[in-house]
């Protein structure tokens, strides 16, 4: 079909490159132009990064640092395909090397590509905004499997900065975790955190606008571990058309003008 | 305190008007100027509309179409106080009498005072415009007490209908309604609505954005009765420094540009 | 009608007495038969005690240790009627007394008298002893209005005794509470407690038995304060049939013997 | 290790077998003895049947009927192994001639191997024999992907038969579902049911006992399609132990007294 919009995968034999893979084959608005890895790793159906480059019109590239800053030199080199980067980790000279090619090139850049997390951040700093903190106790409540060592999650906290955003004030000086004994009643404008770890739990957000006669509950709940490749070809999709720059999920999202 | 804004309540001897007057006194932003009902009506701390007009910076009118309408028209004569009309049930006639006086003073007018509502509706078109129909399923769930007699709620529409407007398709034709026995698969782009009735619960509200490996829920939950009565002082409080113009919740609420 | 059960109401003046006579008003299976309070308190409609003693089959007490007990020797003297008593605060001495008035009068005592709460104390210690400690963890949730000064409720750690008596465990040696910061993975047999504070919310509690691939979650949600009248007046249609005993509200749900 | 429960599987190249034997390898508690297939298939690490029938303590069948019938009566003619049976479409006959083998072995069988649904349905019985039908609503929500085409889940249906039973009244008598339009006020007594269908949701169940002032609501969610394998695995190092006769999940949870 002429309007599927062709896609590569970076690393393909990578774990996160076989889920990219999957989810491009799976839906009928992609096509899976093709599939490499590193210079001289070959494997069944695998072609060069010569020939991806010619047959997309969007990679996806979750692989390293110093790979996607390449590729990124590469493809504003010749004026395409357009990127999707999901590598983490990257330098500030890095960001800044992704950020100059997308001067010429069209690339979405994110740390997080699941599109309900990315939405809820957006919908959460309105709410925060919207809602006096005079009158409207802002909780947030994350739960993980029992294998998780950190708390609250790394998106919880994403998501208190997001309320906080919303609010102009210093998260760091209204966060209220691990809440146990006599705390004495709730001071208005904090942010409370609170943690449940429980079996195969894969991830589940809440943020709660609690007023005197009414609460507003935003909740996200991932089903399976496959909602960021999903996100992924999500954004594919959406910056296939798009010119020159540097993008990330709220625009993806259409939220950005918000 | 000067900083307070000078509120008075019309009907005030009516069941709502009593309400109101409770939120005004126990609210320290606020302070109950004056109390007022039908000429002829008389009670213990009543004054008359005079005394109501002259005393207060925001009247609040939760009362009959009629009242409304010629409290609009003599506050605008006299270029003030500002208005929070609740009152339900006006025709298009007086709907456009209260527009004109809003040209000289400030009105707000709602069908439906709860912050937490308007918000969510609000949130919903967004996230119903942002997250596209293929991938993503709406369902609306809605739960009242076992008293209601119609279903879904006349809110549980209007959510729909936010999340039709989201997505510009018509709800009549996607509402999927009463879902029961061989339904076949569910069709891409139906927006789904269904109904628990029990004991009693004042109202609770659900819109539910479901995709392949992730949810977003959003949840309103009435605490108690006083959430109409606390949202039309938090629009008083609002609209005390406001020019002349006919606002809405969504305009309390900041969320008009979104 | 003969079928209703004459109720009598001890303490009517307070504002749980109150509560209380309402509920007995509006339930069509009770009749309210007398009100009475403390010797030389009058009040409309009130009887005094002897009045009450000869017109009820059961008397709802909620006033303090000392009336109870006094009434509960009263009541045993003459061979009725059943006492319902819910005062708190009562000596072991008191208790005594109570239990052996109870050899010649039915009495239902309890500390709380929510059907709700009593009863998922009951499931949770089942659900608890069903699921392999191994294989399921539990983790227990309570959410209260801004105003509550202490973490976690003791509703809370009640329904903690509960989980901790279904796996015979000691829940002082389990209790995990305020996880916060690198907390490490979560120790197999724990029992994990958080909060949220926020608005007017009432009460909730949540109990979660979490396994690798599926939870099962226990709620209870008050929806208004009159919980505790409305299950002392199931307590007293219960009793009046039964014979001299101390119950409780595990006895009132039939749950005993489980 | 000794303490090991040899645990063989039959079927052993079918999705469910393949499953079956990733749960046994991955829980300490038990050792994977032996995998075996249909007489004539070939599979890397298959043994025979009668190397499955010496190796093993217990054997996992999710097979067909026919094959279920003849394992168990060869089983029970040697006096082992125990069996897991979860083989579904068995005739009358075909049950009754397990049942006789149990006489010899002990046998688990059940049409669903869920640890936490087989809980909730005991619990959904003892909550509505517990709480009067004249004060309190039962509603049942069930929510799954968009691919399910009947309405009602069975699941559902079978926890509405639970609850039935525990007030001992017929379901098809109060069952309501599909609730739409003027349905007027609830009538005491009917069983409630609501549906929801989006998105990748495996699949979660909620029952709500809905009182004037208070909810209890019992809520299953599938986490992950694993969970009858390990509630079948979990069934297995149960009976490992137990003496001829025919359990089901209801035993294996502890919950048959009840």
């Amino acid at each position: 079909m002429s309007e599927q919009v062709n896609i590569a995968v970076a690393g393909a034999l990578g774990r996160m490159g076989r889920a990219l893979a999957q989810v491009v084959e799976d839906d009928p608005r992609a096509h899976l132009a093709a599939r490499f890895d590193r210079p001289g790793v070959e494997g069944e159906g695998l072609t060069d990064l010569a020939g991806a480059l010619a047959a997309a019109q969007v990679i996806l590239d979750f692989t390293t640092p110093e790979a996607s800053v390449a590729l990124a030199e590469k493809a504003a080199g010749r004026g395409g395909p357009a990127l999707v980067i999901g590598s983490t980790g990257l330098s500030p000279d890095q960001i800044r090397r992704i950020a100059t090619a997308a001067e010429r090139i069209a690339i979405v850049r994110s740390g997080n590509y699941s599109l309900g997390v990315n939405l809820l951040m957006g919908l959460v700093r309105q709410a925060a905004a919207a809602l006096p903190a005079l009158d409207w106790d802002i909780e947030i409540l994350e739960t993980h499997h029992q294998r998780k060592v950190d708390a609250p999650s790394g998106t919880a906290l994403m998501l208190g900065q997001a309320a906080a955003d919303g609010r102009s004030v210093d998260l760091e000086k209204v966060a209220q975790r691990g809440r146990d004994g006599i705390t004495g009643a709730r001071r208005p404008g904090d942010i409370g955190f609170a943690v449940l770890r429980g079996g195969g739990v894969i991830g589940e957000h809440s943020v709660m606008f609690a007023g005197e006669s009414e609460t507003l509950t935003l909740t996200h709940t991932a089903l399976d571990r496959g909602l960021f490749a999903r996100g992924a070809v999500a954004a594919a999709l959406w910056v296939a058309d798009k010119g020159p720059g540097l993008y990330d999920m709220q625009d993806v999202l259409g939220m950005k003008d918000r």
